[in-house]
């Protein structure tokens, strides 16, 4: 019998990070706590460095993309020593199974994976064949997860608007095959957020039973209407999955944020986006550019999630004592 | 005249590490105590690292082997600056020369240089090239060589078998196309393993006068009778090389190490095999995960062997006054 | 109006280095001897490093070039963190603008920039979208710029003939393609070198009006003689533009530099090339390796220059108070 898997440890700590779905409430807000003290400045780095020791392998299948760069600085300024891997667990060659590869890689001591792939499942399974000793952290899961952007996105969230619980937050686009807006609604439903919307046309939307208690809208202007907060996401045309999405300009028209549309939301909403943007179709430039966009703040808050969960990783390992 | 080329240095120590063929025993024995010191525990680690201010080149054109990694975390657990460098030396673009290559990354003050290539001789090449101070180590070279395999399977061997002078090794699989195979030859036939066997299917055996000493079988059932060591091969398809081997299930059958033809071995044989698996071709699931295997303890033994022989060789240098 | 665009900041320092041009005599001299000091002796770093705390990013389309290994080498050996992004910023997929790309980098608290771009105009456009604390340094601009190639030359020349001021310089081949004839070209002139000397066949012949000043020689005979300084180009077949140049044999016979014609410049002139050679086109084995040649030399000095100008960077930023 399969054992049902948890991400915790029996301290109640993080032993891994896959997906946020499920965790606490606290914990969340710890994670947040924490990533507010990483802010990336060198001179207030703790000494010795939390990290200090470890190597972090970053199994990437493409290596340029920011969540590897993120990861990878988040790492070595915590003192970790950071192995760039360009593979994806789920295709490699050669006819090795994960669990061998993982398996090799651990036995040169590596202490934590951080693991982007394509392929559903995989970093469960990665997590449920880790030694004691090592954690794996998701950078992003097929279409299902992408635990750490999820945490960026409320932490910026919460440095803007100060509090979760009265929040209309608006999330619009390609949700179907988002693991950002999936990642995004667990954790703002989590902490408390009263109102979740996902707007899209409906081959872009989500087969009905996901996105549990968000409000569906069919209309980008209806489900703009008083939020305060408007996550615009990217046409993810090169992940396929079998929905047809109107072209550039076109799309622009129906599902672009622009400027006139902005002011249907609450006069101090902000503008979020994952990145990478295509201005112009999801979103117009003088909106990505405008007082309201915090889109960089993003990549700045990305970076310091991923130092609090590497630093609660190894805080938790400490205490069990590995 | 072309010289004889040697890698030894005049105080007879290692400057290169080409091939394992021709070193002495002492020098062996050296290594292999030395990487039971370097297993790679941080807390242990000498102060200064004994490869401070060192830069080491990481030459292979394929970025995500297992062994650029063993040799990445080796260089840098050591103290020194990893360099990696995705490139074939045999095969580079722009019709540079292989020694004008090496020389322009020389001068950019290189102190080793870990090459793989597909191509026989390239090493030779280049350590016949490179500046006095320069070390070469070969990180696999075609089908001929892989030192620093062969010192993690002695390594092993040595630690489960605690020693060499009354083991009968059994090396079964694609022999004639393995680099794997030879180097774990070149070791035990110096450090004094009184029977080596190669078993094979014809097509997978290598020349005539290959493997001097080694003892012929052609089933895999007799040569695996009263073996201590198992040591299985993948099949190197990628490698070509004019051999045409069974497929898979066909293979498996008679060529792959199940639980059953594990029996005939010696009651304490130790399994080893250098990965990729494949499972369910040349081993069966149940023996690489069975309490006969030492497969992961090669992955630990080749970061420590690794950290032994740049150690050795950067000791070599400074008594040599480089 | 789009304002014009300097490298300088208020203080008259660096604060990019995207081309040579229009830099000062003072300013390139006070580069030069900075990269005399530099001479990559780990025994002799200055504590504390000068680029402590610094994460430089490398972006390059192909991760195995001389220049990014020089310039990673440069980045590390002065304390920095360097992170290696394989991307060329003109042909980001997704459809992301360059300043979006960057900025996302910057918000990772990237300090310095080196960029190599196949596309003119990139690295002036990175620099006016940079943030205040931020610099950008190429690493080669298409055809046109590779200000630290022009520095490394510059270095060469000054140790090998200790003054500018009555220097026959002669750069010879495949002109028109080449960002380092040019980034020669502007530090020579700048330094007071009096006769630049241009030679090509018709085809590799810049445009009229491109490289002010410098005499046009269509024989490597004619332009050689008396030459104290030759500079020999490799032919960028890889690089297009519309020019027929003869094949290698062909071009040889014609345009390479053998020890006969070399005999034709000063009794002591040095011969340089940027690498990668092809030996036997542009220039004859025994002269790559002749006593006269200093294209490894070259190639020492270019982690120094780079170390100079970074280090300069950062010296002027702290000046500025960022």
């Amino acid at each position: 019998m399969k054992l049902p898997f948890s991400q915790l440890d029996a301290n109640g700590r993080l032993r891994h990070l896959i997906t946020l779905e499920g965790l606490g409430r606290d914990l969340l807000e710890e994670l947040l706590d924490r990533a507010g003290d990483c802010q990336p400045n060198s001179a207030q780095r703790p000494v010795p460095a939390p990290l200090a020791g470890w190597t972090v392998a970053h199994l990437f299948a493409e290596p340029s993309t920011r969540t590897r760069a993120s990861f990878e600085l988040a790492s070595v300024r915590l003192g970790a020593y950071a192995l760039n891997l360009d593979m994806m667990l789920s295709s490699r060659a050669k006819g090795e199974t994960i669990g061998d590869t993982l398996q090799t890689l651990e036995s040169m001591q590596i202490d934590a994976f951080v693991i982007r792939d394509a392929e559903a499942g995989v970093l469960e399974r990665a997590a449920r064949q880790a030694a004691p000793e090592v954690s794996i952290v998701s950078g992003g899961e097929a279409h299902l997860s992408h635990p750490t952007q999820g945490l960026l996105d409320a932490l910026t969230i919460r440095q803007c608007k100060g509090r979760f619980d009265d929040l209309v937050v608006a999330i619009a686009g390609d949700i179907r095959r988002s693991r950002v807006a999936r990642s995004a609604h667990h954790a703002l439903a989590i902490l408390g957020a009263p109102e979740i919307r996902i707007i899209a046309p409906a081959e872009l939307m989500p087969a009905a039973g996901e996105f549990p208690g968000a409000r569906r809208f069919d209309s980008l202007d209806d489900g703009l209407t008083g939020a305060d907060v408007v996550m615009m996401l990217r046409v993810q045309r090169e992940r396929g999955g079998g929905a047809a999405a109107p072209d550039g300009d076109d799309y622009h028209r129906d599902w672009g944020l622009t400027a006139a549309r902005l002011r249907r939301a609450s006069p101090g909403a902000i503008v979020m986006h994952p990145g990478p943007m295509n201005r112009g179709v999801e979103i117009a430039s003088d909106v990505a550019d405008g007082p309201q966009s915090v889109i960089f703040r993003q990549v700045a808050n990305g970076v310091a999630v991923r130092m609090a969960v590497l630093t609660h990783l190894a805080e938790a390992r400490r205490a069990r004592g590995r």
